[in-house]
């Protein structure tokens, strides 16, 4: 993209968000799909903001795509949050360069790619991720569903949970592990399920604290099957081997997500407390030295939390899987993800008690903000990781992570 | 009372929350009053807990009412809240020794402090306060809503937000300024108001973040007529004088429910982290390290809140209104309301993504933990009064304080 | 002790702090024993502090204790400390009720306790402690150090480091593993070596950042002897027992002495500031809300680390030995050895450049503030037992604990 | 420069830096000036980093001095702060483009300009500054120094506090107020101060916690004479209006030195921590996932404050001046300054009791840490200055900022 193709991507962002931010507050209070989100982003052409412009897309650096989804989830965080599993499909096959791999492995992960990212542009097909299990996360390495090959496919079976847009989205990405393959890194394939495929059901449990407007319910997967040509890639095993290596959508796709939250708590904070008075007094509280002084330390912090995003971006722009990326993207999750919930806890201290009113958007940022360390890698995961990797230790190891 | 009557009573709140934690949900998502709880209180004799023994009450002191406070809202935490609110009433008027007061000024007193103590101990009446007005908070100084003297009674005009209980509780204690009464120091009375005066109007906007279930709505008086003998205390102008002498139950009334939020987060935490198993094992997440020092951190910071909360009370039973129980109770204020939501948030992180469902009560916590500090005087208050007095500021003088 | 006795043995300690605290810069600077500082102890009748007063000592009990510890370290804190070691010694021989366990063993233990707390009463002789060595710290179930039994005693071989007042204080309880013991719970005795014993060799190494005239160097034993008559308490096998159930002295023993560096570090902070003018004005910095503010919070901080250690100390009290108590321990010894370092860098930050000179206290202060969480039980070690203690962990189990 | 020069001037102080570390420790205890270290940086032509190539220095940019003043300062903190002093006015001089204006006062400028960058480029002076005052700190509106004008030249008289290097710099810029000149925008100029200039006496009164080296002593002027050629850039008045301004140089200029004693501790405590063992056990400790949670948690923090560190200093060289510019400077001047002492404090609670020897270079971190926040901008102006930069105040007007 060039600098004025970007700037004015990140323009349509901010200006679609403030749409967002007037059907926030309804979406998240009957935790339904953001539909007119959607169809603004589909009528914006943003479902192949990943993919190449060779294949009719954007096109979108992987910085230019993180301050991208931050403006679009300032005002509408559960729908940035969707749109990023949506991407993290359209991302990981753009960045999947198999043009020179021969053979009909290549023709596989070709045709694959240009099916996947055909749908997205020509159709305005959406892609889910159903990655999630009970007891076991994201942790791949442990997972319970399991596949196998059958005459013209796969058969899936399993359970996942938090599968944002179940029901809305067009197709859904399924971890499952190879039946028979077990131990400490068992074979991991993706498989692409279609929302109308009769071998999954889904259970409407979906009530949550925050985020709520994702609508991540359960999927059950009863002998589900899954012909040859939707094996992700074309390729059985790719599974921990790329989590591992280039974490970067997994972890750090979001990442933008949390930081438009923090961004939005932080704007309207300021616009409140400069509305308010001094009790009894017509001289606003932003007059108060403590006042100056807590809100200049949340934007030293909301500053610093930004850095670390941008600069992890570039880097997967300009050294991507590289261990330095890999480390700076979890520095950079953890760092906005703790910083939000932070946040959003003194902007209300500060606001005061009107703060809490369910009219007003600063409740709903106090609720979505505490989600983000839950997501892969945690808040705990990441510290961890950035904690190994400045002892030395070597994080190209899967026993290493967190996987 | 005896030693062990305050453990009878302790641990009758403490059974009575059991049952208050089962409804706690459904109060909350409905945001309707915890009428089944409020029934219990009464049937257990709760209401008059403040009340004099010789009164027909049980004659709690502070420190023991503290405690009952904080077991009841492990439970119920609006549901505390609101008692605490009736008590208020209760303590200020138990506390308040008329009988040595001569002449019609000591019968007047007299007169109400038995009316009031009498409807709570023989009606099972409650009590409810009126205070916070637009713009002003509880800054009792700057009053918008007025009194004036008429034939056989006051009229009072004016508008008061945040009235837990309104529609529900009997009376309402409402805090308004005499008409001509102005400058820093006005002269501000309290006025029984029955549910039923047609004076009143209620306005239902409550919809709030947390603590829902206090239904915290507006009254609006349009020439509210009060008759002679529902002067609080058959006193004018006792207002400012008495929160900032005693402001043990105005602001540290409630600690007692914001300790039972903080150890209902904790012990749910434990038990929750007791039961995740570290994925892909069958090992619980407490063997490691880290969860315990996280969870020790957490442990000591509650316990230091608690250390606080019960140092408070106790020097208000023994030195009742003297300057370093006042401050005392800002300390147990201010650290109290801010661990709340910085319990809670820990807890999720810790606990993970099933900890923000809403079939589970953590989140209701992380809700109502926020609302601590807002309420008077704010965190930000009890910092000020706590550092001026370390200072060396006379906070026997109003000015000084945030009244 | 009566409350009388209590209060004026409170204000003996406050009244000898001030004279410490004119000589602590200079002990600082030299790193030597405060020698003075002991001798004012001494005449005082201070060694005596924890003897029972059937013994001729002041019968303290630990509550008393600590804030008698408190007010020395305002003043002299490594005077303080080391007055500590001392008093572990004191203070677990006063505590063992040794009249009524018959036989030879009895008589053992009475002579030896009779012996030693003599020494302290009559001849005013100073006890202090060997614990750590090289690469264990204080973990008993690792020490190097062993002895043997000979005719008439015992040989001690090994290598003590952080050994307070050595080469000033007359008696060394030297810590050491039975030679052939070994595995998890290897036989740890006491021994009591003299200064003058010349299997001992002292290496001057001490010079560090702070708490510098405690002098804690290193002690060499070779092939050193000692008597029958000087086995502690006339019985081997003491040692990881005691410790796991009574940690109150080696553990709690100084949170007296950092809570006393808090407390100096706030009150020299209040002084300073009370003077600070803002710039190119007359005003006061305290004038300014922020401030205020700041100090409010470190106000609450302190009070809370306060209320945490002295009800520790109370439970030693009423509760010795039980692990709720020793929880408490732990909680207090965690909340105030953080504080200190955290208070003493806010101090500096709000006093500004001239905080920093050495001819003023703030500067050691925030030197000796952070050594508090290295010593037993460090920092890390006591939120392992408060979070393993909150999570159910059985910590009368050795193996739980980090000795 | 080209990015083969900027690489290679990191890389030079990177190695000078190795040994001024093995140097630091002398200096500090002794609190005198690292001679050695500024002949290294004599020797390898550092004196004209900052100016440009066309003057005969180094024409560095101001992200690379940034850069290469982190490099030193790892190894010598006071040396860094103190170089820093000197490129104070070697950059300001030479970002002054004074070229194209015409007139005597063009001349003056240039002459002035050339003769400065003359002396450093080839007489390798060093320069100094003289700035703060008793009870105003840096304050200049309130500056008691003053001067006025006589036959060919000025007589300036006043008294200045921490003047770095005061009997080692060559030359010192003095600020000070013209005598009639006052009000709230006083006449502020500054002048060039040579060292055997007799009017001018070094009190010798440096001792303080740390940053030692920097021998920042007291300066008294009585009736000194400046001749008219050294009226900094030939013209009176431009004091205020520049600190306001462009305040990289005095604020953002030592960022640098504070960022590399945050890396020197970092690195150290990596390597302490990996010769550290379990106690009893042949196992490093950072196998316990706690302490690599910990050390995950200070990677983070590190690198946000360097990201907001090279962030602002990039600002500086694309946008110099923007208001966006100077709130970054502050932003990265906290946070690298409050980061400083929390980082050195948690490295030697992680590092254990011999992390404050003083034989290791911890203790003098922890020590040369707490003074970045006590230098102009303060941590507490920092904080206003972005909290008043967020609520919307004009920075630009004086009356706004902390001078």
């Amino acid at each position: 993209m060039t600098k004025e193709e970007k700037k004015d991507l990140i323009e349509t962002c901010s200006s679609l968000s403030k749409k967002f931010a007037e059907r926030a507050s309804e979406y998240d209070r009957k935790a339904t799909w953001p539909v007119k989100d959607y169809e603004d982003i589909k009528n914006a052409g943003l479902l192949g903001i990943m993919v190449p412009k060779d294949k009719g897309g954007l096109g979108a650096d992987f910085l230019t795509y993180t301050k991208s989804l931050e403006q679009l989830s300032t005002g509408g965080a559960s729908t940035g949050l969707t749109f990023n599993m949506h991407n993290i499909t359209a991302g990981i096959l753009s960045e999947s360069e198999t043009k020179d791999i021969g053979g009909s492995r290549g023709k596989a992960m070709n045709d694959f790619r240009d099916w996947a990212l055909g749908e997205i542009v020509n159709e305005r097909k959406m892609f889910a991720s159903a990655n999630s299990e009970p007891g076991i996360g994201a942790h791949f390495s442990a997972l319970k569903t399991t596949y196998k090959k059958v005459d013209g496919g796969y058969i899936i079976n399993g359970y996942k949970l938090f599968v944002s847009m179940l029901g809305y989205a067009d197709y859904y990405v399924v971890a499952a592990r190879r039946e028979q393959s077990s131990g400490d890194l068992p074979e991991i394939s993706f498989f692409i399920v279609e929302l109308d495929n009769p071998g999954i059901e889904i259970e409407e449990i979906w009530d949550t604290l925050g985020m709520r407007a994702t609508v991540s319910n359960n999927m059950r997967l009863k002998d589900c099957f899954v012909p040859n040509d939707k094996l992700f890639l074309g390729t059985e095993g790719l599974g921990i081997f790329k989590l591992t290596r280039e974490p970067h959508w997994v972890i750090g796709g979001y990442v933008g997500t949390y930081l438009g939250i923090c961004q939005a708590t932080f704007d309207y904070m300021i616009s409140h407390l400069k509305k308010k008075k001094i009790p009894g007094t017509d001289q606003s509280v932003i007059n108060r030295d403590w006042v100056q002084r807590d809100v200049g330390r949340l934007a030293v912090e909301l500053e610093g939390a930004r850095a670390l995003v941008y600069k992890a971006a570039k880097m997967v722009d300009e050294h991507r899987g590289k261990p330095e990326t890999n480390v700076a993207i979890h520095h950079s999750k953890y760092a906005v993800s703790e910083l939000a919930p932070r946040l959003a806890s003194d902007a209300i201290r500060l606001c005061g008690g009107s703060g809490i009113a369910k009219s007003l958007p600063l409740e709903r940022f106090y609720r979505d903000a505490r989600c983000g360390g839950l997501m892969p890698a945690t808040s705990d995961e990441c510290l961890l990781y950035a904690g190994k990797s400045a002892l030395g230790f070597d994080l190209t190891q899967i026993k290493e992570t967190y996987w």
